[in-house]
């Protein structure tokens, strides 16, 4: 029975992004826990980079959680919440945003956050979203990797560009944990805090652990 | 193998406070998922209620931390997160203070947050905890239950106390979730949930969920 | 010439609404000052009362800012101010959403703002903006009408109910200025002014004021 | 008649200064519109540099504010907003003052501002302002010119200094919008808003903006 | 010798309020400590109530620290702190304003402090001032005697009102520590300390202390 | 008759630190004042460099002040105000935080303070401190001598150092008033402050000044 599933949804249309995710998430996958279905949103543009992307696809979400009646959490997995509050106001269910997830999941690991941007276009809006949540003085800074998302996502020097950009938030903006800006960097978290020697959180990975709260006890 | 276990610490010598929150954590118990072992602090007041026991306890919880080096995680199970930097020093594991990590899953679930307290005793030490935290901006207020632990524990109108307080925290305060600002109230949840018709934190499980993802995420 | 012309734009489909403020926009219109045309948006839901109307305006008012390629500025005529990030990332002429532009007016006619909402489902979208503003410490409160938008509009008693409400921000709340959170109630601006005592701030007339300076200076 | 006249009072004594910010209100004079009258103060010091200029000024400006009992407005034009709070407690008529009034303006054009001071010995009560007003965390940074008034008046060099220290705040302290620090730039605001590719606030056109507004919607 | 004397100014013109917070700083008096020299300002109003009165004392206090030459440290004896800033412009010696001075110590002694203003006209002021302080988080309240200085200083019921104030300060505002705004009430401070058990902070008390450590410490 | 008599307790149990900030306390002892007497804390470590010798010296305070039944008022002579709260909880005679006490004292000095670690590993635990404290609006920055507390004690080159770092804060973090982070530097205190021309706080100097003020008034 699907009671209780986690829907957590790509707001672009690049599956490859959807499938690295659903990848990463196996180690929150449970033989008796809450199943996890990564799904793509049709109507999604190829990435979200821009406002109008962000604005775009926070309708499609909200009819796509309206048609997953069953579903017992949402994970919107895109590093700027598109459609956050219009999906909570369409379901019963909790919906995660996995920006706002990872940086409340970073404050339980160190005293000061900073984030690593795909490019310098998004970071203007994040730090809005920093100010909205009232988490400003928690915040180190972000810094960009100026990369595009296919280049980040293709690249075999992603992580070495990553680990000299946290590197900076570590040493010139003083963070002590780091969070990843995107929705498609999983796999170089490892690498990362193996290299910074500090906490790397991933957001989908922690909107979808507390997905897992949510959905359990409220059982 | 204890590989990845987490260690959910009771500061206080009441064995029933641990049993409790035991039982309230059977959701978040999988077959294939991280062990969860609660114990109780062999040197613990038998509740914590002033600072001298938040105090007194700080150096016991190190010296358990330091013992248990097979741990993947900890939990301090006590609202007021007694020895929580210093536990977080003695070891690699990450360590996740209860009352911290129900301000932050309660701030994915609402937009501002209220705290049911036992006593009025306790509540300049969270509001304290709540600036240091940086979350003052989110914080709608703290009302007591003027209970003991004793009583509240035991009482059967514990519950139709803790939805009077917590109407009023929804009502006067505006705050849209709840954080239970006790480690032994986890069997109230649901009712209090479905009394005020916003979400209710209870803090180990709260605390639980985020020491699963940091487990897990590392393996 | 239509360069410099400031475009008010109604993103609810209500012509009332959008005849209210056009008849309230008379004093900022000068002989030989920027022209004023207020629009109602085509694709707009009746009124912008929840959270799916106000994202399901941004990308039409998007589409919208495109179009009108002489416009000098444009004016978000909706208390949400929905779709004003995107329209700005769409057009170079200032783009001026009407909640924002009496906040910051207010500031400069008081020390704390209280704000007059239609109804209490709006106030959690409010404060978040508030806060995403960085003015929570100027904030004093929100007190809702408790009328729809069509009552509001038709009734004779709003004045009344307004003249109460705001009574009760000045007075339990201390603010010393107030805003109306509706683009609609310009007509009794100076009625609750004059019983209040206290500068009363109307949304629209604000944004329009501060596109006139700036479509002016730019010339 | 006079009534609406807005009253713009340099409070120092160079009416070079004052000529200046008269001919930069020109896109602000309708022919139907307020009349704007821009006085020197008569008892000010040559330039508002020292606090002891900032105090000597305040009396004397509100004995010019309750001799001017016809305005419909006052803009107090220099960038310390000397006397602002005494002004407006002898007066029924809005009082501006053009820091408060640009940090406003600022606010509707970009996310952080950044301000130009001519010197860097008032930029420690500029700071102080800021927070008083609350806006700290909109708050980039301040950069001096470190010319005196008379220099950055008289230089050709001026606007050159200027896009460099505007540059800086742009480029390293990460503002997107800049405000003039000073009464007697705005002949250079169009064309350092064309070399930063930022909005650019001249705060005696921001506050004249705001006068408009209130003595306009207020007849 | 007068090196290292204190020079505490009354800037209003009521001799009685300056012999009142003489007598009251007797304690603070050492066979071998910094003479305390109380003076009333000669131009200064009788009470300091209106923004007029803080600003037509600025400039004479700063002439009078210009003129004392010897002075190991300044007081500023009235709650507004008028000329703080501009007298600290005017002397290498220390300056200390009542109500700075106040807050300071009372965050050495409460968690959140609360504030018995004389009048509702002042309060204003005061919140701008603790704004400006940046110690907003620290502020439970502000609440009036509703008496005029007269009142206060001669009634005999003073005492009782405060206590009603200061209750409701404790109460209702959950304050931790009083601040009593005004010059003038030293002498209720050891009843009111009693009655409402929490501390209670004379401002010139505080003041003087500060300026006793800073005038010793430099010699 | 020792009533009213000011403890000033060192928690590490190096006898140095105390005799050296024993004279530095000289200035503030006065033939008629309270009597002021330093005790080293018989359990305390060689030093309080981590969290742990924080935690370790916190119930032995609390002893210390029980027993000191007569004294006046208690000062915590170490930066990281350890056993602060616990010991207020233990005493109706107020205590004093050395850290506490120097940061409000420099906001009486300068309007943002910057602090001289010893070292950075004490650098987070100060900075959650000053978040706790409500004070970031007012926080320049921290910087380190990279020193151990011997070498700091013992080394010539202390002084040079300090003026290296504390020139870093004025100029490079904007602070106009410095704290010296450590309890054992106030010889350098007046070599530094002429060498930056800023005050400098000894965190000793300002908690006694306070114990002063609190123990003569109360009297």
């Amino acid at each position: 029975m699907a009671r209780g599933e986690i829907v957590v949804v790509n707001p672009n249309s690049n599956a490859v992004v959807t499938a690295g995710f659903d990848a990463a998430l196996a180690p929150l996958r449970f033989a008796d826990g809450p199943a996890i279905r990564c799904v793509t949103l049709e109507d999604g543009p190829y990435g979200v980079e821009t406002q109008e992307h962000v604005e775009q696809v926070a309708i499609p979400l909200r009819r796509l959680v309206e048609r997953e009646t069953r579903a017992g959490a949402f994970v919107i997995a895109c590093y700027s919440d598109p459609g956050l509050h219009v999906c909570r106001e369409g379901t019963k269910a909790p919906v995660f945003g996995i920006c706002e997830s990872a940086l409340l999941m970073a404050l339980a690991r160190g005293d000061r956050f900073g984030v690593i941007a795909i490019g310098e276009g998004t970071m203007a809006r994040h730090q809005r979203y920093v100010r909205q949540m009232g988490l400003m003085e928690r915040f180190s800074g972000e810094r960009p990797l100026n990369m595009s998302v296919a280049e980040s996502a293709a690249g075999d020097n992603t992580l070495a560009r990553m680990i000299e950009v946290g590197g900076e938030l570590v040493k010139l903006d003083r963070c002590d944990v780091i969070v990843m800006g995107c929705a498609g960097m999983a796999r170089h978290r490892q690498g990362l805090e193996a290299a910074l020697g500090v906490p790397v959180i991933d957001p989908v990975q922690a909107a979808v652990t507390m997905a897992i709260g949510a959905v359990r006890v409220a059982a």
